[in-house]
């Protein structure tokens, strides 16, 4: 059994994966060589480096590990047609990503900027002001495993949490449920609105500039799911409009966010260069989902973690 | 009855309080006139205006409600010669202070300010250093009503508290206590040193160099309690020396903090300027335990909330 890995764990997760699996053939390139590919069982990838090409030669591959949890860049229909598994590593962005939504949220409504820029003049200023998060109400569109512990923690610092998904069903930790037709009638009452969503056909510029135009005025919007979710040209009109008191961005249309952008000079838009999952635990946690689901694959127990549904694309 | 506020309640406010208790006389000054005060049986002030020689000539005066929780301005020992009664509103900073505390540690650990130096350059640069607060350990110095809603969401991220008072007695929300005898044994362990203790003649230059010395090199010390607390010039050489990775400090020995003191400068310390309980609830907060007692007091309830115990100053 060959298993191909496109990035590097560290030398020491390197040893222990081989020494847990002595009878597995393991294989870390970055990048990875096509040859290879061909003779592999099983390919560990971040999930931006396969092509369709590579899925037509690599006659062996039967299953697909992504140590991300964004699909858009995989060839999805080749592999659904060649029938080969995918799992990826949902659920380990939810601690970083909603530690760094968090800090992102206090971090305005405490002025930490305006501190931050205070201190860069040396200039003692106690006009800088901070609002509350206590009493707030946050709508979470998306509310999966990230957007759950992001209202789990929200709901501690004494936030009413919203959820927004297709179907209005149920999610955990939100005071109340919506779904995706009903948005405009909650957009107004929230302080912070937090899109999380993948990005799938239906979900493509689901915001517009009519959302952001009904959203209150000291209101922040928040995207951390996929850029395109919303149309960026809209943002920026209502951001010029003060539609909204800040947009903080994770993630664009176009990554990197191209020089010259609007984006990069607005005072009322905060750009995060798509690291809000970074964490130094992340290879750790991905390998650990990795080598459970390998056990299960060695067994021949098919009820791995995380499998992907490649029609639905998530 | 006559009651005299040093500060300004907005004009709502002060309606309110005129119509919820029509046979008191009140009188908004800012600053107060002494003459006034001289006949003044109740005195609302923030804490920072009153000087032993208005005692002494405020013949009338049975009751300070000091809209603040740090007393240190005050004249005690004249107010406790004259056995006049003093409350505070102890308990109304939690929510500002624990969101501002919280929100300083998540900035830290998700490189806000990195992200944000980025922005300004226009430079999309996903080498960020981001670290996790979950399965950190904050050593609490100090843990009443602030010290205790600050371990109750830290604990919601996954964070181990230890609490540290005088005695070692237990306090909400805390995993461990410890005592301040035991805290060179334990600020080893701690990934956050916070310290929200007040200025008394036990706390006074509590922190040395020698614990700053001790602190693990990626941790955060944090003081929003009160500057003197921390003996400054100590803080300085242990920052020098890189003992830990930053300061967090809202108070200092003087504040103003000076203009060209080092602090401003440096690069591991953020200066806070003493903001951390600002809240635009404040008011509302402060005037809705300022009624509570006043009903209480017409009716010679002498259970009132947040008496002061003039011989320990809190």
């Amino acid at each position: 059994m060959k298993i191909l890995f496109s990035f590097l764990p560290n030398p020491d997760q390197q040893v222990n994966l081989i020494e847990e699996f002595p009878n597995a053939e393991f294989i870390f390139q970055k990048p990875f060589d096509e040859e290879t590919l061909k003779t592999a069982d099983i390919f560990v990838t971040y999930g931006e480096d396969l092509q369709a090409c590579h899925i037509a030669s690599a006659h062996h591959l039967k299953w697909i590990m992504v140590a991300s949890a964004g699909l858009e860049k995989m060839p999805l229909k080749e592999i659904a047609d060649r029938n080969i598994l995918v799992t990826n590593v949902r659920g380990i962005h939810k601690t970083p990503m909603a530690e760094s939504i968090l800090a992102h949220i206090l971090s305005i409504k405490k002025s930490l900027p305006t501190i931050a820029e205070n201190q860069r003049n040396a200039e003692w200023s106690k006009k800088v002001n901070s609002s509350e998060l206590f009493g707030a109400t946050a709508l979470i569109v998306g509310p999966g495993a990230i957007g759950g512990e992001v209202a789990r923690i929200l709901q501690a610092f004494g936030v009413h949490t919203i959820g927004c998904n297709r179907s209005g069903e149920s999610a955990n930790y939100m005071n109340e449920m919506i779904s995706f037709s009903q948005l405009d009638e909650l957009l107004p009452t929230a302080d912070i609105v937090l899109s999380i969503l993948p990005s799938t056909t239906e979900t493509r510029h689901l915001f517009t500039y009519e959302h952001f135009h009904c959203m209150k005025r000291t209101a922040i919007f928040m995207n951390f799911g996929r850029g395109d979710v919303v149309k960026e040209e809209e943002l920026l009109r209502a951001l010029k409009d003060e539609c909204m008191a800040y947009a903080v961005l994770d993630v664009f249309e176009n990554e990197p966010l191209p020089e010259g952008h609007p984006f990069w000079k607005m005072d009322n838009v905060i750009v995060s260069p798509h690291v809000s999952s970074h964490s130094s635990q992340y290879v750790v946690r991905a390998l650990d989902i990795f080598t459970k689901n390998l056990s299960k694959w060695i067994e021949g127990n098919n009820r791995m973690e995380n499998m992907i549904d490649l029609e639905k694309g998530y």
